[in-house]
């Protein structure tokens, strides 16, 4: 049938046209996506959504480009970065360079008092492309965020809880979600007056609060490392501090903290961070293609000032979410199903109608239509008369499981041959029994 | 709890900040989805998906720009619709207007000599909008089309009876495809001889194609409209007839003849149809709002010319495909969810976990991990102490069907209460019970 279909991932392309012909590429630092990598994409997406649906979460999508104002206001160290439209006679628009800000300008501009969202998009970053190390100009970016006044920590922990389910679900090996708070980072210990000699030590304890009660660590930095009491307790109170502990204890709740480190070195770039944040790396051993180490694929934290910044009364909205590094867990999940034999597949068939003789193109529709009607997902081939061999070829190249085989005997006979694709077994049943046989044998797959 | 969360769905907003703020407003003829319209849009997809993977067909992403010269070449006459970027010292770059001529550029760039792929995106498009009739700057296409060289017709009745599959599970109401061919158009009539007195009679009895096979019209055209045998006979074997003969035929093959039309009048807009085109109708009484009957809600044909144009060596490859009006698809579901009292969700959550008094947040937590855990969409408040009334509203307004209900009484019992959100009907089960509990009401909702 179409042995010859050519479906390739991997775009780019840069064959030019000859004489002044249209050439023949996608823009600089962007890429098709292709068939086998859609197909990728939504299995990651799939569990994905399932895990936001669990949440109670809801979508929204904003348009692809906002008013520039909008864009550069917040982000005025990026603005090189930004693709603009042409003045075409209105207003001036940009492409968005992540999804918070537009985010953040719909919950000021319909006046939200609290959403849980996600957002799943591309944005746009005239960066310097380095396409082999996975960085283009367009790509998916996935958030998840919290806006509402709340307390402390809740919605923080189910972000957290959140990234555990997605990176569990995923299955895509161990991983570790380190947290920190942007007011610890800032100098808790200078403004408790830990003594500078015991700063190290004292970092050490605080380290454990991931896997230990406040009370325990308390006592480490008082018994074990000699701080003072009142300075002990300062750190206690101070802040972020507070936050964290309560983040640890709420994790424990749900069932999450297995993977919580708290990791003091941790610092996200983004400057809109107010509060707790947190990063999710896979552990040692995995990396993608030549490109070394995965590393982070989900970050966040809490942004309780971004909201205000577009309110013309300043009223605040406070965030808290997570962005999944979401081109990078396509990869993986491509790479780990590459490497599960006949896992990878474009499509979704299941069941492919051959005949094997000229003349039968009615009967093979009347089977698709008949498989269709049972909800079966079933292909044949465009040809008239097209030949057995490439026929079953066609369903082993594209991993169909099952093959519905009728000649001129069988369609007199009122009989059609179901066929294996992998073990190339065939069994003869009634015309009538085809649709229970067929779902019969997809079961047993 | 979150009483007063705002989701407005109509976005649009015009509220302009004062002093020289940023302008509170999504770029003109644009507009942001609330999470209403998307849940809608979700289930929508969810139907057409279904039947994309029925058939087989694989998914492909391209970037939402070209290089202006891939859309200028073939829509010349549409140049003032297209949104150019600025020239930030590159490539000359612009949004695409349609997800076909992307569609043509891929397979010719790629040398694809066959796919059958669909795709769902957003286009672009500088025109009027006239937002109160669903007119916008930026919407989104889901397109299907079959590129490769086959015998004729058996790709055009797959996309046919794609469309009325796709139709008849999204469950609107009575439809027509009204199909037609180019050729046909062009003067099928003039040319085989047909005298201009016996035009309107020979015209009705072509019309009844689409319902009785060739020799009855033949007959008809003959025995009672006094036609010459050689007349009638050139008009069967006019290329565009033939077509049709056979599409028809294969339409009945599939099972998917009962709605369609020959209608000669029939022509769809855009210049690139060399063959069959057709067009799926709603039937009179369904209405958009204000803005009348809803008429087309997809449209396609035959365009074997598109690709070559692409191909420096003119090399062609046919295509055939449809496209869905996605956006009135949309629309028309939302009604139909709407008059449908309850069906209308931006959530999918099952469980709302309510305490009855100060303190639980823990236990709370406890019991959303756990539900989470068996798979179950759980939700919680964010406040500490939420007042019971309150919880119990935001299940009843969010139409959480169940609330798990936990007191200190109920902790200290090792049991919790499971509550049904429409009939507020409570029972009281154990705590390991509690799982299974849930999963049988779900399922007798």
């Amino acid at each position: 049938a179409t042995k010859k279909t050519a479906q390739p991932d991997k775009g780019g392309g840069h064959s030019k046209g000859k004489s002044g012909k249209v050439t023949l590429k996608t823009p600089k630092g962007t890429r098709d996506y292709g068939p086998m990598e859609m197909a990728n994409r939504r299995e990651v997406f799939n569990v994905i959504y399932s895990v936001f649906h669990m949440h109670g979460a809801v979508e929204i999508e904003t348009p692809v480009f906002e008013l520039k104002d909008v864009l550069t206001g917040k982000y005025g160290e990026d603005s090189k970065l930004i693709y603009d439209l042409e003045d075409q006679g209105g207003e001036i628009l940009s492409m968005r360079l992540y999804l918070t800000v537009p985010f953040a300008r719909y919950v000021a501009m319909n006046k939200i008092a609290n959403i849980k969202r996600y957002h799943v998009a591309r944005v746009y970053r005239r960066d310097s492309p380095a396409m082999t190390r996975g960085r283009y100009r367009e790509f998916y970016q996935c958030d998840f965020d919290i806006a509402g006044q709340y307390d402390a920590m809740i919605p923080d922990a189910e972000c957290v809880q959140l990234v555990q389910q997605v990176l569990s679900k995923l299955d895509l090996g161990e991983f570790t979600i380190k947290i920190n708070h942007r007011k610890i980072l800032d100098g808790v210990f200078g403004s408790c007056g830990v003594p500078s000699e015991k700063f190290r030590p004292i970092c050490s304890a605080v380290d454990k609060l991931d896997k230990s009660p406040w009370e325990d660590v308390r006592k480490e930095m008082v018994d074990e490392k000699g701080l003072d009491e009142e300075v002990a307790d300062k750190i206690g109170n101070y802040a972020g501090f507070a936050d964290l502990m309560l983040l640890f204890q709420y994790c424990k709740s749900l069932g999450c903290a297995d993977h919580l480190v708290f990791d003091m070195g941790l610092a996200r770039g983004l400057d809109y961070y107010t509060g707790v944040i947190y990063e999710a790396v896979l552990s040692a051993g995995q990396s993608i293609g030549a490109e070394g180490p995965v590393g982070s694929v989900a970050g966040g934290g809490r942004y309780d000032g971004l909201v205000g910044m577009f309110d013309p009364k300043k009223k605040t909205v406070p965030c808290v979410g997570v962005s999944f590094g979401i081109e990078r867990l396509f990869t993986i999940h491509e790479q780990k199903k590459r490497s599960e034999t006949g896992k990878l597949r474009a499509t979704q068939t299941e069941v492919f109608v051959a005949t094997a003789c000229k003349g039968m193109v009615q009967e093979r529709l009347k089977l698709v239509g008949l498989l269709h009607e049972a909800g079966i997902n079933t292909e044949g081939s465009y040809k008239n008369n097209a030949k057995i061999l490439n026929q079953l070829q066609y369903a082993e190249d594209n991993k169909i499981p099952l093959v519905v085989l009728i000649g001129e005997s069988e369609v007199e006979a009122g009989v059609v041959k179901v066929r294996t694709t992998t073990t190339r077994e065939e069994v003869t049943v009634k015309r009538e029994e085809l649709v229970q046989t067929v779902k019969q044998k997809l079961s047993g797959l």
